[in-house]
């Protein structure tokens, strides 16, 4: 190799590795990298560019960039049924020894012979008292930990991944670019939120006081000669449907100013958020991707997306599209690539 | 002046202002100038200390900073009787004419015609239709905007200030010094929740979604094809005793690590934050002087300070005496010196 060759081939590595830095670049710049280029990604985009540059005639305070999220199958998958009920049905089985009456009494009955599905035909009686026997009588902390246990053990029957490894990639990184950019994450969930409290800080970096959910009336009392806090079973507060705006007042306090669902669940808090005033964001997340998730929502008996989904056009609500949004859907891949049980 | 008096002079100037430096630098970096030095500030600082210090064996992570703080009696006076209370005693006041069947009727009867004590002889039941007629109907909004515009017109009977300068200038300090350490500081009052939030931020710097208060039940509901919350007339927590714990985990959903109040009301919360495993701190402002605030709370209609006051030795809450502790109570100054009306 000659003198002059050797420098051309120094300065093809060099242009080689400027680009490399080029893309590398790029990429880093990308705050959504699991979200494919296209209509949905950039109304995100231009959303949080014009509440939060200076100067912007949109622009929007960081204590008002108040951002609420739904869970179950908008962070998280809610199939082949919602985790929390996964959760009490594994805790009536490992209840069970200490509950011989069980045997004899229905939907204990069904579950403990592992007939979910008859168990379920109770329907909301069914579930309530499933939620008394496994969510109520033992303190706060108890449960937490209870909870943390389960999550750090059970599996999710198809994909074989602990539930906290079943939250959709694009989502977590909406979340930390809505973090970056000065807005307050919120989750406004319909699921319990005792249950949601236990994970939702390591999973979304999301903290107990800033999670609201479905909640039950709880007691404070002397216990052993410590001060606790006792779950009741009664209802405090159903976070779902017209609830929403309910308990996002109630726990936040003011509106918020974006909001992602993807059920009719969820169609409240979009309609509640985007009826403010100055710039709105409504998002709902629309499960069509049946190979690497589940294809559901229209019609379903879980995550129902309807009325708030011929609503979306009207209302100018963004609606993802996982197919074809989503480069990915998991932090691990898709659910066809996953090992099974 | 010879030279060598001129070169002393200036070196004795150079000495002068390098103390004055000094002196300035050692104020800027006191973080509570309104606190008497003693027991009771050095106790405030040493637990910021140990708890915020990296490698300090009593280390808590600064997500686990939680301080809750009482508000009436806490933060702001609460004499001659709660400010709410003149609030809604106002508000009907000024609806009365759009009410005359409240001439006929107590408690209203009574207020119309000046006798706020007659009307509080009702008791509980009066208290309670004070509360629906002035703070129930109308949409969340609504409620916030008639506080704001009250606050920024009333003035407190006895100093002639508006009652956001009711406020304690040592426990702003407090709030401050504490946040500036990585603390998260809350408001937790036996008060409404959505009365504390109309003034909470600009007033303490601390956000709506960090204000737990006694609340009322609400409502999601479209008016004039907007979709509104409105206040019900029917009670959803009583912040206040054993209330204030289950407000705390409704809320918060974790023990705090600091708590401040200053009556029995505030008791189980103190106990609850302080019975919790590592660092604690729980606090008591006892109003101790007459001259420059008010001297009430032992034994007293509102405020009672008497279970709380004998638990804290034994406790090792710290107990501030405010006529003592601290140098100046409010931020223009004190009782004695204000204008009255």
């Amino acid at each position: 190799m000659t003198l002059a060759n050797r420098l051309l081939s120094l300065l093809k590595l060099g242009v080689m590795l400027s680009l490399l830095g080029v893309t590398a670049a790029a990429q880093a710049a990308d705050p959504l990298p699991s979200w494919n280029d296209g209509k949905t990604k950039q109304s995100i985009i231009s959303f949080v560019d014009k509440t939060t540059r200076e100067g912007s005639p949109e622009f929007v305070p960081s204590e008002q960039r108040i951002a609420t999220f739904d869970n179950d199958g908008t962070l998280w998958a809610e199939q082949p049924i919602y985790f929390q009920l996964l959760y009490a049905i594994d805790k009536v089985k490992e209840m069970a020894p200490q509950h011989p009456e069980w045997k004899q009494k229905e939907p204990f009955a069904s579950i403990i012979r592992g007939d979910t599905k008859k168990a379920l035909e109770g329907g909301k009686p069914a579930l309530m008292q499933l939620l008394a026997a496994t969510h109520t009588g033992m303190t706060g902390e108890e449960f937490q930990q209870s909870v943390k246990k389960w999550l750090a053990k059970a599996r999710h029957p198809e994909t074989n991944k602990s539930y906290t490894e079943m939250v959709y990639q694009p989502m977590l990184e909406l979340l930390s670019y809505l973090r970056a950019n000065g807005f307050k994450t919120f989750i406004v969930s319909g699921g319990g939120i005792d249950f949601l409290r236990a994970f939702a800080g390591k999973t979304y970096g999301i903290p107990p006081e800033q999670v609201v959910g479905s909640s039950l009336k709880a007691k404070y009392e002397m216990r052993d000669g410590k001060p606790v806090i006792v779950k009741l079973p009664e209802v405090n507060l159903i976070d779902d449907k017209a609830g929403k705006p309910v308990g996002i007042y109630q726990h936040i306090g003011r509106r918020p100013i974006f909001a992602a669902g993807n059920s009719d669940g969820d169609f409240e808090m979009l309609q509640w958020t985007t009826a403010g005033d100055g710039p709105r964001f409504g998002l709902l997340v629309h499960h069509t991707d049946g190979n690497r998730e589940w294809a559901y929502d229209h019609p379903s008996h879980v995550g129902q997306l309807d009325k708030a989904l011929k609503t979306a056009p009207k209302e100018g609500w963004t609606v993802v599209d996982m197919k074809n949004d989503w480069k990915v859907i998991f932090p691990w891949g898709n659910r066809q690539g996953a090992s099974g049980r």
